[in-house]
């Protein structure tokens, strides 16, 4: 029997909803999962030690190829023993390719068969990331999951635009896939662990279905995708501008269609809503900055929808941010409190918003597990999406 | 017997070092005690929890009066029960006056008899604040320990100047004492609890000791405080621009004179060094911002004195801030990533140099403390000031 890199288990199902097992070389993973994105090698605001709590308990975080290649770059991290080592993280880690930021840079960058030439947004300096580079770096970090380097097309990308993309991307999954395998072969994978529980203690490779909204290209890109042949798969290039039906109905076509046998990963997506619908069509994990990234705006993701901490109604409202939620930070601080941080520009509104906000996502996901697990999840979603709307008083 | 506002009792000496219990409405502290600073409600980059955990175990934290009377306001923090709950810390909290910062404002403020008329940094407008506010203020937040208002003298004050500056602190200090007692029987002190192991359940009040570095005045200074009566007794205005020797001097000369059954607190002190030294000179309580500011500066306290973290040759660095140090971030995380962290502008940088520096100036007080108690108090302080002074590598 062939030792793999990752496994992944079905143990419950809901319609296209899963609740599954996903085995890494340093942990456990119940899915469906939310990862929380840190970028530099940070969950921004947050110490190691809340993402391991009971609270959180994070299995899986993500960390940024772009951002660590340029900052502190492969070669300070490879010297440090790796990302894990370096970020002091034992659990799970996945990479991104570096394809989505590198295409986010607009104008600064150029896209030939070979590679993106960009312009470092740090220091101006030209640099160049290509399918080789990225899995070169990213088994520098060793990360647990490695991303392929894909071509992201805008949301709005007409159908001939999001071909040549996804043909682009297609080809560079193959690089991908084969520089990889050589990398692994190499041993240059710093977070390699000795083959245990039958996994192989190598890093995992998943490719990503490109196409922007074009079904048709959106099926081509899946096969061409899976003919290759990867540990898990994703989907990319939504949640980039398109209408939230869009992406609602890529998905709904797409990711029943993904091998039913690895984990299907909807990245860059997105609100506890958005989480909560793409489970029910199939999806296993995601990622998204908007609990990090909107904690530090002062927006708390609560069981009622948002809530904006600045506003002068909550300048001596002395309850939590969330009267139904049972984080740290709702047992022991008020909206006045957390107002009055924020206005005065102290961290540690950022620090409380954050945390608060990542034990919304991550409870939200633990109660889809659960709900799928005990065959509640139709009447959870229904309730769950009916409350979120109903606005915070 | 006449229940007091708060107990202290000594249980061991060495020389002028004392070490005791300081016993509060809100509980028990041991001292020699260092208090971490909280300005604006918020010791900054860290949550409560971590004070509070066994690691930090911050038995006493300070607010600073003149920011929180600017922002958030005295009515919003009386409306929300007082500043322990507005914040959600149930341990001993002290305020000072707002003298001190009001004086730091230097052109910005016109000081008369009756009180210091200002601008406030924040808008612009017109305040004033005199002993009568300042109480009142401070019955607002409803600290346990409230500190008179005082004026300060600059360092390399005159003695013209510095008499008339310790004359008017003095004048001050009566007013201060006056207002104090008819606001407690007025009941506007929001942390008023029951009265219990014989302690009253009202709001504490220190008396200031003024005088610059004119040794004369400051034991005028003293002899008019002690006239007045109070819970406790500080000293203030140093730090603020003389020589260290100065520092020292004064502490050595004034400290052993306080009321020896009354707990004595050195304001706004110091390095880890200070804090070693004026302990052995018969000072029991200290705060000071250093631990919490020049960690989000990027600089370490280490038991071999200052790491600055920026410094290129920690890039692949992957020992600990502090190798002799127990701390939660040094068993993590290593002078490479924290290095990273800052360059890259990432809070978590603040945060971790935060809880280290705040780790390094408590476990230093706790030995202290211990080697008060266990007669080796004089090995202690010169092992460490050597150890301090030999220079991280």
């Amino acid at each position: 029997m062939i030792e793999r890199a990752i496994k992944w288990t079905t143990e419950a199902r809901a319609g296209e909803a899963r609740a599954g097992v996903l085995q890494t070389r340093r942990g456990l993973i119940e899915t469906p999962v939310f990862m929380p994105v840190g970028t530099l090698g940070t969950v921004k605001g947050t110490r190691f030690e809340a993402l391991e709590s009971e609270e959180l308990d994070a299995e899986i975080i993500l960390g940024n190829t772009y951002h660590l290649w340029l900052r502190p770059g492969a070669e300070t991290i490879r010297a440090c023993g790796g990302l894990h080592k370096f970020i002091g993280w034992s659990r799970t880690l996945l990479t991104d390719s570096g394809g989505f930021q590198v295409w986010s840079l607009g104008a600064l960058r150029k896209i030939t068969e070979e590679g993106t030439e960009f312009r470092s947004h740090v220091d101006g300096s030209l640099r160049f990331l290509s399918p080789e580079v990225s899995m070169q770096v990213q088994a520098a970090l060793g990360s647990d999951i490695v991303m392929a380097f894909d071509e992201c097309a805008p949301g709005e990308a007409t159908h001939e635009e999001a071909r040549l993309s996804m043909e682009l991307t297609a080809r560079w999954a193959k690089r991908s896939r084969t520089h990889f395998d050589a990398l692994q072969r190499e041993g240059l994978d710093t977070g390699r662990i000795a083959a245990h529980n039958s996994l192989s203690g190598t890093q995992a490779l998943f490719g990503i279905i490109q196409g922007a909204s074009h079904l048709d290209l959106r099926r081509e890109s899946l096969e061409r995708t899976v003919s290759v042949g990867f540990d898990g798969y994703a989907i990319g290039g939504l949640s980039v501008g398109e209408e939230k039906s869009v992406m609602y109905e890529v998905v709904q076509e797409i990711a029943p269609l993904m091998p039913a046998d690895h984990p299907r990963y909807l990245m860059g997506v997105g609100t506890p809503e958005d989480l909560v619908e793409c489970v029910a069509r199939g999806v296993d994990m995601f990622d998204c900055v908007l609990p990090t990234r909107n904690g530090r705006t002062g927006q708390a993701f609560t069981s009622r929808g948002k809530l904006n901490i600045k506003n002068a109604r909550w300048t001596t409202d002395t309850r939590p941010l969330d009267e139904a939620c049972r984080c740290s930070v709702c047992q022991r601080h008020s909206r006045a409190y957390i107002r009055h941080l924020y206005l005065t520009g102290e961290m540690l509104a950022s620090i409380l918003l954050t945390h608060h906000n990542l034990a919304f996502f991550l409870d939200t996901m633990r109660r889809v597990r659960q709900s799928i697990r005990s065959g509640d999840f139709t009447r959870f979603r229904r309730e769950f999406i009916e409350r979120v709307g109903s606005g915070v008083e």
